[in-house]
């Protein structure tokens, strides 16, 4: 790992940083699972298994968006970190209030599974959420304000224009899932529309102008 | 890891989705064992944990069938990214789409270990299963078709007719695990058979030409 | 990994176990969340999820805790392993003690979570937590003094200064969280505070002087 | 990773092997402790909490005891890797058998605890506890045996007495273990006693002689 370990003794480098967060993205990722509970039922009553397993879609749905998020967070990590060129303390200590809502994420969307179907209770569900991807997006952009001013941590060679399109992008994510924190109290519908939507967004192919740091090469 | 970034910057390489790849086979094979929950018994019954700990056998079988699956995905995994020389935007998300399907693996184990010995439920609980083994097949075949149609990301040294036998063989374990699903509404016995029968396949040596990309050379 | 395995043959290296040890940190860190539980109410109750969820914040405060503990364990493991050259045997199975107290730390964070607010019990889970503070602590400078004294392990350039800087830095936590686990007989709230100081304290950036190992080069 | 890709097509390599097994290790190490269960007693019963914490020493024991058995393999996996010089399928395959094994250890982890104090349960639990040591033991040494035989995997440089010296030890901890799941059939004490003292004996450093490789170069 640590082929030049007089160059890295200074700074952190980022390569541990990754492997950890990589490590923390992949448990918290795979852990979703085990808040889908195999349901319960007396013996011998025919289709209901069934109708049980159908009956969990909601826990589905909660599984594959968080899923989704959390595999969009990596990648972004991924590619982020390709403009970093250091890292100091307080970034590592941002990076890990970052994992830390990550790891959060298995939580709230166990509390969406369970009460999306409760006509009485899915507001709150809902809301619970939404501010359970808010706070990722709010880490994330702390992150990056903090790496990208005065060009921090970030390589000197990436264009003013591609770091302030990274800015605008980020502080979009956190307005958007804001918006769907507030919008939750009058429609847990339209909240979670927004928040699909906004996933499904970062699938598109254009997301692929994160990579043009080679710009600055 | 990126020993030379300027090379790596305009593609995602394929280390880093190797690594995360890895994490989630290691954990989602680990999670398996934490669906076999210990049997509470009343204290003094004499030989009752003995009959309860052989009693979990379909547990036993269930953990060890889909062990051995996840860990033949992990092989071929590893394999099959040898043939790969780049990725790109879709290509991970396809990677994520099969992660995803390979952690969902742990619940469906979970629902056939417990209702596999309830004569009223074993039916549903074997298709469940079987469409928990199906969909990772079928992400994976998808992986496989957008990443060598043209040779868009694999080795343009493999030879065409290689390609044409992975194609071949990836498609016939969904057709064989899409068997198993539609069989198992008549037997369950027989889906179970035919899915054990297609993982024991998987680990016979003759598997071993998936490596000869260096045919190519 | 090993890239010149004759250099290595004769010790055991320190990528491996800097790797292996951030995977329990890792895995360690992200498990607290499983720990949280989604609170089960009847159908149909009005508000009360949103106060059962507001009601979890003792969870959310030992999930927070617990998190950053773990954090600044895995930075100064990464910081420290810098300053080490080989391994041996005996300092193999300190790290395992190490890891083994750390891994533990899931377990005290859900006792005191699930107690703080019982007014009869919550001195015992303050005490129990306050020990399984202690024990990464504790067994962390055993490592560290098994690898300094007459620079055994680490590097010989470093500083006897900043070796000794550092004894005293891990002593010091140790003597302070002995204190906590003592103060808590008579008062949990003193105990806690003190244990948040101190996590709080080794997020200041003056932490960076950790780093100064290149003094010797 | 490859750095050598074309070296590596025709065998698996050692590295990414290494890699997941210790994923799989570190996983199978830190999921011990959610087998260790909260204590949930009626509020205001003074005392009661600091009781029911040490009366969890069965867990402990079994926490520190499986921990132990999970790191010590971890390490000998690691000395024994750095003696092969290839992979193959099969080897593969008795690979991933033996960490069925070494995930599997949870489960019987779990049941020695909830069941060693109960004076009709405990040799139950023993016997199943001592089998679930067994089992890695035995797949272990399968493995070594397929990779040794006529220095089929191993490095060619090793000395014959070396590899017989090792065939021998691995051999001794199978009739070990096999001798304490006889004896857990008249005392559960002695069968303990003899895991326990088969785990420390590995713990004693005269176990660097592994290292011994480098008799070969």
């Amino acid at each position: 790992m640590d082929e030049s370990p007089a160059i890295q003794d200074d700074d952190f480098g980022t390569q541990r940083l990754e492997a950890f967060s990589d490590g923390v993205f992949a448990i918290a990722i795979t852990l979703l699972i085990i808040e889908i509970k195999v349901p319960h039922l007396a013996a011998g009553e025919g289709e209901s298994l069934t109708r049980a397993l159908l009956g969990l879609w909601t826990s589905y749905f909660a599984y594959a968006l968080s899923f989704l998020s959390i595999g969009i967070y990596w990648a972004n990590h991924h590619a982020i970190f390709k403009l970093y060129r250091k890292t100091d303390h307080l970034f590592i200590l941002l990076n890990v209030l970052f994992l830390m809502c990550i790891s959060f994420l298995p939580f709230p969307t166990a509390v969406l599974a369970d009460y999306i179907d409760d006509s009485g209770q899915r507001g709150t569900a809902v809301t619970f959420y939404t501010v359970g991807l808010l706070l990722p997006a709010l880490s994330w952009m702390l992150m990056w304000l903090y790496a990208s001013a005065n060009y921090r941590l970030i390589d000197r060679r990436l264009e003013a224009s591609f770091v302030r399109h990274l800015t605008m992008k980020f502080l979009a994510s956190v307005v958007i899932y804001l918006a769907a924190v507030i919008v939750s109290f009058w429609s847990y519908a339209l909240a979670l529309v927004v928040c699909v939507g906004l996933t499904f967004s970062y699938l598109l192919p254009t997301k692929k102008s994160e990579y043009v740091s080679t710009e600055g090469n």
